[in-house]
């Protein structure tokens, strides 16, 4: 990043939560891809994002799309996350990945998982994710800008965007049935996450997805990151996290 | 655009004014260029947008930042813009635009042009429009990709989305007079378009931009357009034209 001496700031541990939870709160993102056929020329277009067990970005998309045909031919790309709210658009915090795209096979073991954490992220992608000419890609990050307002920007690997933890599977193998359980029998805890600690209001809000770092909560069109300080060591602590949070 | 046959609909006038409404009412855009020194790796930022008098999207940018010293090195670059409103994500309208970027010299006639109808815009600008590293690009557009929803696709050229008219100068030279005096003497007119002919609300709206193709209205942080039907082919017809809109 030569250049950028004078704004670029040394990257510690807020500036990695900030980011992954401008990554992982985000339900839709601009996509950049090498369009097809064009001797290198960028492209941008909107994708529908959802996140995988282990943090990898995903997107659904159709091959009528231009992005999905580019991702064919070049599996390099770029997402842009991070909302903009009121005031000046470049005071909002926003988060740069650069990626390499993996499509998801239809008859793997990953596609199962996928399918079934992104339809509870978008449940109206119901409608069409199994449409044959729709697919899914796994977006690995490699490495990622932060902008996090004027004068406030961070480079990352894309390590940081990613969750290690000897907890993935185990919390991934109880993922559905947790969900059901807290949205059911403690239908009051999503909306408390959301208050306390994602600076969210109202009361209609419920989990909609709990990986080995931590919680993603939707309320209609909102949704949000509550991100661990640290990740799971087990699916056994899952339990006594979800009390802990709920104070 | 092989491939796509199924989704790709006729481009009408319709469509084309919906993709020049995308651009112009447009605060801040999604772009795309080539990471430098990354062997053509796509990378994706936001920035802000102004439109200069012939229809050419403008940006300011930092030196500092990675999109401009993209730019300097592949003057190649992709523009998303359409706001996210309310429910699917994709069912909201927008457009790519891939473009042609060139840097405005700060001493050029265009760069006063541009600097004031951007910072009319974007009054907080002010700030550092002024800044050593900061500069104006015009991205002239080759082409785009209008998404109207599912479904609901369209090439245009790049041409759709200029502004074509021996109108164009004096329209420009008498902009900044006509702003002064409608949001002075006919203070309601802003609202007045902005309701009738934008679909928006509110009674605090003002004209930001004046050009021989329609209106630019700015409330807080909406910015609606408003396109002529057909443009403007003399400055003598702007007076005429705002009042018949005005009705």
């Amino acid at each position: 990043m030569a250049g950028k001496p004078s704004v670029l700031r040394e990257t510690d541990d807020d500036a990695r939560k900030l980011a992954r939870e401008l990554l992982r709160s985000a339900r839709s993102a601009a996509i950049a891809v090498i369009e097809p056929g064009s001797d290198g020329f960028p492209f941008v277009s909107r994708v529908l994002l959802g996140i995988d067990t282990d943090g990898t970005p995903v997107i659904l998309v159709s091959a009528l799309s231009t992005h999905t045909q580019a991702l064919s031919a070049d599996r390099r790309c770029s997402l842009l996350t991070g909302e903009i709210g009121k005031g000046d658009p470049l005071a909002h915090a926003r988060l740069t990945v650069q990626c390499q795209a993996e499509r998801i096979e239809r008859d793997s073991v990953a596609h199962g998982r996928i399918r079934e954490r992104f339809i509870r992220r978008h449940p109206k992608a119901q409608l069409y994710v199994d449409f044959p000419d729709f697919a899914f890609f796994r977006l690995t990050p490699l490495k990622a800008s932060l902008n996090a307002g004027f004068g406030r920007a961070y480079v990352l690997d894309g390590e940081d965007l990613l969750i290690r933890s000897p907890a993935i599977d185990d919390v991934a193998a109880m993922e559905t049935r947790a969900i059901d359980h807290m949205n059911t029998d403690h239908s009051d805890a999503a909306s408390k996450y959301a208050k306390l600690y994602c600076n969210a209001k109202g009361t209609g809000w419920r989990i909609c997805g709990l990986d080995a770092a931590g919680v993603d909560l939707a309320s209609g069109d909102q949704l949000k990151r509550l991100e661990y300080e640290k990740p799971l060591q087990s699916g056994g602590e899952l339990r006594e996290r979800l009390v802990i949070l709920y104070g």
